[in-house]
């Protein structure tokens, strides 16, 4: 049984938590970018099957909920390089527990 | 840093991870699961905000990946239950860290 299994304001706090980080591609672009910051044409080259379109609309939508930073160098052409801040760092142990459990998925129910 | 930060194979237990468990609703439905078995109605009632196409829909793809099973009991008329699997409880961790993680998001960016 679950720690605190059914409770509303548990419940509450899951859904506050897969709002910001909803859809398949928020936690795979936050963990490209725990590595280190990237520009865009890396992100879209590391996050396997995103397309520009979708890779531009998560981006903004991670930096409105301050997951991310977007900073602008002034080069010739002006760089454009994506950051994960404090809080986008603090999904760590979310990011680990999905890896470990995702690794027991694919043995259990793909067979690999 | 996140721990293998960067790593593809990481990337892509994650990857498998985030498409089992895909969306704001499914594991929702699997914490209101794992309190105790629940018919469809009271799941639709407890799970705030899915319509009852959204539900079914994410009920026939949770049995799919065996992190539910549906029984049908032999009454008059028959009635259908809903339970999390062993391989849906063991996303347990998962949802703690969701809902820790939750809790100091909404402090943080909306500010309650």
């Amino acid at each position: 049984m679950l720690s605190n299994a059914g409770c509303p304001k548990t419940m509450l706090s899951i859904q506050d938590a897969l709002e910001a980080v909803e859809g398949r591609w928020k936690l795979l672009i936050l963990f490209a970018l725990s590595e280190k910051p990237k520009r865009f044409k890396q992100l879209s080259r590391e996050v396997n099957g995103i397309t520009d379109k979708t890779l531009s609309k998560e981006l903004k939508s991670l930096e409105a909920n301050e997951l991310i930073r977007r900073e602008v160098y002034d080069t010739f052409p002006p760089t454009v390089e994506y950051s994960i801040t404090t809080h986008g760092l603090s999904l760590e142990k979310v990011l680990d527990e999905l890896h470990f459990w995702g690794l027991a998925h694919r043995h259990k129910i793909m067979g690999k």
